[in-house]
């Protein structure tokens, strides 16, 4: 990666203190997104890493991984599965649910989205605990082939990289 | 607009009966979107529409226009800003009730997301009612200026168009 160009996206990442909540300090990348020049070198370092790669599709998780993984679809030249919340899918889904602080959530792709040998690079803004990073996995690996991770924000105190397999690529452009 | 691109479009999108209730056939993406050539024609015919206007931003709306506005904000190299529902914006923002069927919606940007003399381009993947459409146009109205629509689906017995501005670009790739 470009260093140059990490610290430039690092240094247009908002910190938000007490959101969502009290105590936390949100990453907020609306700011990073408004910089045309920034926006670009997003999409174009993680490209960059994945571009030699063997990669059929993008996958990326409702709301911000569809921010970054469409871009990077589009340039990579492969289809793009959106995995969704609940009830948002219109035709038969396959979910995964995982655990919050508080009670479960799941996510879903169509049943029909993927076939077996299908290599996926799953997109998102955000490593924090991994927890839905990890659902995303196990999601796509039921019907097809998980190859890598892609986030633009890895939260490394939260050790989110512990819970993601160690024999797949994954890229975390900044770190906080 | 290439017609034969548009056809091909028209033709990988699905339509499912009966979601998100009985009684509305519902128009998928994802099945565009999962294909490569699709995928990459769908954005490139709005940016034929769009390239030689003058726009500094897309705003795309959550979150389905973060799909198609995301790509294009890329390729246009332009700044991208995400309209969103409440809550999900970490700073100041400014919001834009809107009706639905039955009660209230809002949708927000940051507060500090644009400047009055910005250009922006609105993108989300379907017009039906208008209602969002419209309440997006209110909302970027009251900082900057919205010079364009672009849908991909638009549903012409709703009429969404004709509570757009008519002074402004509109350009939506298919309809039904």
């Amino acid at each position: 990666m470009n260093e140059n160009n990490i610290e430039k996206i690092k240094n247009s990442i908002r910190a938000i203190q007490d959101f969502p909540k009290k105590g936390i300090l949100f990453r907020d990348i609306t700011t990073a997104l408004k910089d045309k020049e920034i926006l670009k070198i997003m999409i174009d370092e993680i490209y960059e890493q994945f571009k030699d790669e063997k990669i059929d599709y993008i996958a990326g998780i409702e709301s911000r991984g569809f921010i970054f993984g469409m871009p990077l679809a589009y340039k990579l030249n492969v289809g793009f599965i959106p995995i969704r919340k609940p009830k948002k899918l219109p035709a038969e889904v396959i979910s995964q649910e995982y655990e919050l602080e508080y009670g479960t959530d799941k996510i879903e792709i169509h049943k029909d989205a993927l076939k077996q040998d299908d290599r996926v690079l799953i997109v998102d803004d955000l490593l924090a605990t991994g927890g839905t990073a990890k659902a995303a996995y196990t999601l796509i690996k039921k019907v097809a082939n998980p190859v890598g991770f892609a986030f633009v924000i890895e939260l490394t105190d939260l050790k989110g990289k512990d819970k993601l397999p160690k024999d797949i690529k994954t890229v975390c452009l900044t770190q906080y």
